[in-house]
């Protein structure tokens, strides 16, 4: 376990990561996009469950935290695409922990019911 | 980044973590778990902001998902216990990635307001 297990300094840290990340569909939009940048239908395809609007509001939270790049192409009609920032490739790690996190959880408690 | 980005089975497995991990709350209590076990006001105590009913709710859900065993003592009155399990103490390196990421995070986007 963390050596500094309990320590509030980190658990603030661990805090602010929570508060950006808030919610079911962040981290797997970011996920998806990760692959290259997508047109909002594209995501709303592979985000398999999230509605068109909660898209719509967890692409604005995640352009406000620096995570997601709006960029708006100047043909007709005009074409809109996201993508990941640099800062928003730094979860990678994030991403990976859960991963592998989520596949021994499925073995633990999906396995063995 | 992740060399398989957007790959949906990939996703899934985050998705199966971020079920099970969902809200703010889980991981943060988990944390202060990891220090060692804990009873109820301590754990309310050292994770700011939580209600009771809420961290009520949240152990339950932790011990569902064999994150979090509860004992009781037969002292009296009786003394109650929660302590992180072996697949809680699992999330150690998803923790490490949030704590991280949180510390960037709030360089990036709090240390530039």
């Amino acid at each position: 376990m963390l050596t500094n297990g309990g320590c509030p300094k980190t658990m603030l840290s661990i805090r602010d990561a929570l508060e950006a990340l808030e919610g079911k569909w962040k981290l797997l939009i970011l996920f998806a996009l990760s692959a290259g940048p997508k047109r909002f239908k594209q995501i709303s395809k592979e985000v398999h469950g999230i509605t068109d609007k909660t898209l719509s509001k967890e692409l604005k939270s995640l352009e406000a935290n620096r995570l997601v790049k709006r960029d708006v192409y100047d043909t007709f009609p005009p074409t809109v695409e996201y993508s990941i920032t640099e800062h928003g490739k730094s979860l990678e790690m994030v991403m990976e922990a859960l991963h592998y996190w989520g596949l021994s959880h499925r073995r633990e408690i999906i396995g063995k019911n």
